[in-house]
């Protein structure tokens, strides 16, 4: 039995987080697919709150969210590729700006893309509101985590999906332009060979949006 | 000028949190009450996200939101009274309850208090699932941190406001006889000194609640 599994679905963002992680330490896992529309008797046994993906099961014992996982594997194998800063005001930042992901800016993106009328615009104002404080996070880095990739470079890869989702509604949201910082860290984090050997490429992401969002038109 | 200042407001769950936490590792701080409908300058300049409390201020740095600053003064102050276990599951799942209690409970409770008809009712059972969530991984423990009160109680304190919303809305939801394990929990947390001594009393809360619940139907 292999000692480290996650559950995910294809091309899921929260999973690839936690495999992201896994891949920057070195660790070896087994991958379970899941179905979306039918989900396995183990992962509700796992995740009865929430019953979602991801779930890292490490000798047997359920984690779930991905944020918490980060937080355990970056605890468990720590030697190799530290997640999180040695500061405590650094740690607690990168925390913040994790969470501010899931909960403000994931929110906005929601709104944008399945809003209709006002709420879409509001959708778009927030998200370019947002991404803003994003960008000034940057700074001069290279990576939120400073020359190397981090807690909230992993929590942040959501931005890959978010050019993948922008170029199927044919949205310029986040653009050179507008967000120089931003577009310079996602090509710094896709030019980094662990990263972008385990993320689904753009190829693979627009056409299933495009797929999913003609279908929540229908 | 103070170390260690928190930005709060009257009888406020979140910043009782932080509070809570620097009572018990005996940190003095300068407590700085904030106006809800009239926010000050520096708290919007400390919490440009959220504008709101509890922020938590260290030698002039701020940090924001209630989780993410327990585990920074856990990290800064962590001889006196740990609040997060040392083995990483056990972390893991003391950050995931926390989560829960923030993202779902509350969200619940949310639909409960104000929703109407229908709405009201769904937030009545979802509450009652939810809650038999935390009161099965309290198990035959005194405290969610064993022995010791630790970060998923001091996040769970909030189950002493749902105490007064209940009593304020002359609800019968959070019982001994529904949740005895829970029920027990609140009273050994309360008889602790430094939590009772620094938490605002029910005859204080609930006149607060009557009024706010009033003032809402109006």
């Amino acid at each position: 039995m292999a000692e480290v599994k996650v559950h995910g679905i294809i091309a899921g963002p929260f999973n690839k987080r936690v495999e992201l992680a896994l891949k920057l330490k070195g660790v070896e896992y087994e991958y379970i697919e899941e179905d979306r529309s039918n989900k396995s008797a183990q992962l509700l046994k796992y995740n009865p709150v929430y019953k979602q993906v991801p779930v890292l099961v490490h000798n047997g014992k359920p984690i779930c969210e991905s944020l918490v996982i980060l937080e355990y594997i970056d605890e468990t194998w720590g030697d190799t590729c530290p997640l999180l800063p040695k500061d405590p005001y650094q740690r607690a930042m990168a925390r913040f700006w994790a969470k501010f992901i899931d909960e403000k800016l994931l929110g906005a993106l929601y709104k944008l893309v399945y809003g209709k009328g006002e709420e879409k615009e509001k959708g778009w104002d927030e998200t370019c509101e947002l991404l803003k404080f994003l960008e000034n996070e940057l700074q001069d880095k290279k990576f939120f985590g400073g020359d190397n990739i981090g807690f909230l470079d992993i929590a942040a890869s959501y931005i890959h999906w978010f050019g993948a989702i922008q170029e199927s509604l044919g949205l310029e949201l986040l653009t050179e332009e507008k967000f120089p910082k931003l577009s310079k860290w996602i090509d710094e984090f896709l030019s980094c060979r662990i990263i972008v050997e385990n993320l689904p490429p753009r190829e693979i992401l627009v056409p299933l949006y495009k797929a999913q969002f003609e279908a929540a038109i229908k």
